[in-house]
């Protein structure tokens, strides 16, 4: 229960009334709540979805609703390979790196390329911002810029 | 249908019979599918699959079972992050690496450290063998690999 008289996304999107029990009123209480359950819903079932969180402590069930949340979009967006296609992706870019460092050192080896003065000839190629998802908007942000990237082969 | 007389995975984890229709027997034919199965119907469900596979191409589906099944062993072994906990240590592999670079950089720079004879300071650091997993084995392997590593905070 959200609020006086008000549902939860989830039990928006049931058709059912929300009760102060919820279990998913805390987690789906915003703006377009019921359109994110819906995949939610659609991909794992409310029941099962439902099953999981009440096995898990209440401080993690946040945690548990984000990651649920995420795999759900990513594979509404890619039904083949859902959230691993990103896996596959940073997986290549782990494995190319030290390929793409090697170029550098040898150049610098080479050539005696000047360091630049804040010493990181990397910068900005992979962004901090990358690191973490941690809100519903950042889900769908990285979803739809992992959308070119994270092709699923 | 897998055989004469026999039952697909799927089906011998819900005590069905199997028919030349079910469209979960080319993938759960194996040893131990009913078990594999048994993760994938408790996160997802048999139907929500079953669903998701109809409405993909055959030749997609091994791939979406195979993605599909990783997710649910991965939700299975860790209930909070599932596989999305890979997803932050590659993240953040990826986001650690360039400054261990400039290390070796700098390093380079300062000592003239002499390169290695195949040029390559980091071999062995991200072994390729990481790379991709195809089958159920190596999903199985990634996984208890990355049991230590992926923390899940």
């Amino acid at each position: 229960m959200t609020g006086l008289g008000s549902s939860c996304g989830t039990c928006k999107f049931l058709r059912r009334k929300c009760s102060n029990e919820c279990v998913f009123a805390p987690y789906f209480c915003y703006d377009d709540a019921a359109n994110y359950f819906a995949a939610v819903h659609k991909v794992f079932g409310a029941s099962n979805v439902s099953k999981l969180l009440l096995h898990l402590p209440v401080h993690n069930r946040s945690d548990a609703i984000v990651t649920i949340s995420y795999e759900a979009l990513a594979r509404i967006r890619d039904p083949v390979f859902g959230c691993v296609a990103h896996i596959f992706s940073l997986q290549q870019q782990v494995a190319s790196l030290p390929e793409e460092i090697e170029v550098h050192i040898n150049q610098m080896a080479n050539h005696a390329v000047e360091i630049p003065s804040n010493g990181n000839l990397l910068a900005g190629k992979y962004p901090d911002d990358e690191m973490r998802f941690v809100s519903m908007d950042e889900i769908m942000n990285t979803l739809y810029f992992q959308d070119e990237q994270a092709t699923t082969g």
